[in-house]
């Protein structure tokens, strides 16, 4: 059993360090790996301890088999983030370790692993350890990426260990994986609003991200009569009216958080507007149909696809075992990536575990949870793992 | 008879100097009125030249009597202006004093007024010159003026002559003016498409500008279900669309020229949205209509003013004049503000001429009349000048 006070105390204790300032490829990250490190050799001597090919840590506690049971999540955070999101599903795992360092005869082997930048603040590309661990991450898309300054990628993750040429195939280790789990704040409302302290995760929206430019021509806000007007503003905002009702009617998810006109000027009309469009759905085909309605509607507006993802549906026998875990609740469906995407595409049995996120507020300093609440998704997490663990290949 | 010839030419030397960079307080501005200073001496020896308390140029040819008619416009430009807004008034003004020079007899003064600063591009303050010159900007209003960079504009007019303790009152020599005209580009597109050269002015839109900012709650894209959302983009695009057809049924404008969302991240439900409203009409009644609905719709969102202004509708009996000069076609009503602005509300009669703006552009490199139509334009100007010189007072 996980001692769930003890994780607690090391949630606070990095909290204390790093204040949410543990942004991938950064000396703040890099230290706080290196506490990581500390409490999983004491947590459990002898433990194996490795940096992959893609700055990915593996804590592996070997077991009778070979084959493994991945417990993953991430220590990086966003840039001013909250104590929460991702270092739980971490601290987790070296709990799970120091619980099953006591114990005799683990029928299967345990890899405890932080995923290097999930987050992706600081090229744009999320979960980009557990995608280069999977092999999902093709080298052209790699090279690809730059920080906003416009240095390659490839410059600033070096230094951490990561090396691009190994990129475009799945980590050898990875055949040994039967089972992978992860425990994550929600970082969405619903959670709370059900009252529960954990639930299950059915499986991941499906994403498709694009940036919108509407052209127009620009003129005088005195001088150009209405009805002379290519005014891109008001195209724009008939455009996101539309889509907006057109997400809630197919039970999608849609999100304008980026808009600006140019040349921005109170007394010019705009020659141009910009927007980044995210949708998310459930399921495939109502995503593909949201997004055809949408560039439909964007009419002659030029787009560009900025990201995409399907829609992830976890392990059925997995999701099986965690409602049980879970008290029997109806899963969730999350919103946000997780590393756990990356594995299930990749093909091996993956399920998560939510706790609540109050208010829904994440990647904030007033990111919270109830430590009652923790301590019992703490403990559903370990009962699953120890299910999994002992279960003969 | 004013030498339309000899403007064009002059107009041309102006531009290839300055290359449409004659921002207000400014050495390439200060560079070109000395070469204005060095035309007027050279079209009318014995010219009065005067710098008034705000930094105006007066260029004055006394008459039989001291009544006065101002022939007025700016020299001055947005940065990357075109070749006429505002210097076709004043080479006109120069023209026009040129062909008085030659005559003898004039019933009245001549004064040609190189108005500072109508561009308000340093403070965002339009017409400063010419407000200040009759009193309406007051020294509090002054006084808040800043540059982009937060300079005060006290510090920066000061070096051209600017006496910002002389603010709050009219100078005392506009009470001997009896009339002003303004020959200017028209800086939309209704003119050219009449196919017409030259038209009277009735009046200029009335102005309310606003800044508006929509609240809501930050959340995740992917983990906030739309009926939790308190979305300010989808808001402010409601509004938007709304608001745009309420100007066109009331047959004003209305125009967001600048957008933006906070923190304007691609997967982040925005926390407020940040606009600016231009709303113009030329009666002050639906006006203040417009502004009124437009508040409605904005709902709980927070509204500024930024400027305001309302319609004016200059004289009638120069009306009938300038009409007739203009061969009897349907007077304008102009979109911009412009310098005669300030003198109608004043009080002193004022008309204004429009010539034609190619394709309607104008604040760009490629703003253009035809040399056909301002030869017309000026013969036009030149013709309701004389009128106004020879009448007895």
């Amino acid at each position: 059993m996980i001692d769930a006070a003890a994780v607690v105390a090391a949630l606070r204790a990095t909290d204390t360090r790093s204040r949410g300032n543990r942004e991938a490829w950064t000396p703040e990250w890099e230290a706080e790996r290196a506490q990581l490190d500390a409490l999983a050799r004491a947590a459990a001597p002898g433990l194996v301890i490795e940096r992959d090919a893609f700055a990915n840590t593996w804590y592996v506690l070997p077991g009778d088999s070979a084959d493994a049971v991945l417990v993953g999540s991430h220590s990086d955070s966003v840039p001013g983030g909250g104590w929460l999101d991702g270092i739980l599903g971490v601290h987790a795992g070296l709990g799970l370790l120091a619980s099953a360092a006591r114990k005799t005869g683990r029928a299967r082997t345990l890899a405890v692993v932080d995923w290097a930048d999930e987050e992706g603040t600081r090229f744009g590309r999320s979960l980009l350890g557990s995608t280069a661990a999977t092999g999902a991450l093709s080298p052209t898309d790699f090279a690809a990426l730059r920080t906003a300054d416009g240095l390659p990628a490839a410059g600033v993750v070096e230094q951490y260990g990561f090396d691009a040429t190994a990129l475009g195939q799945p980590l050898p280790r990875l055949a040994e994986v039967r089972a992978a789990i992860e425990l994550h704040i929600e970082q969405g409302p619903v959670l709370e609003r059900s009252g529960r302290p954990v639930a299950a995760v059915a499986g991941c929206l499906g994403v498709r991200r694009l940036r919108i430019e509407f052209g127009g021509q620009r003129g005088h806000a005195g001088a150009t009569p209405m009805d002379h007007r290519l005014d891109p503003v008001r195209h724009a905002a008939a455009f996101i009216c539309e889509v907006m009702e057109l997400a809630e009617v197919s039970s999608g998810l849609a999100t304008v958080g980026r808009i600006a006109a140019d040349p921005g000027l109170p007394t010019v009309v705009p020659a141009r507007v910009e927007l980044t469009l995210d949708l998310r759905h459930p399921e495939l085909s109502p995503l593909e149909e949201l997004a055809a309605a949408a560039r439909a509607a964007a009419g002659q507006a030029q787009i560009e696809r900025l990201f995409s993802v399907d829609p992830v549906h976890f392990d059925q026998q997995l999701l099986a075992r965690a409602v049980e875990v879970t008290d029997g609740g109806e899963p969730l469906i999350s919103g946000p990536l997780h590393d756990s995407v990356s594995l299930a595409v990749y093909g091996v049995p993956t399920m998560m575990l939510f706790a609540p996120s109050i208010g829904g507020i994440s990647h904030a300093r007033a990111e919270d949870t109830a430590e009652s609440d923790l301590a019992e998704a703490i403990a559903a997490f370990g009962s699953l793992a120890d299910q999994l663990l002992t279960t003969n290949p």
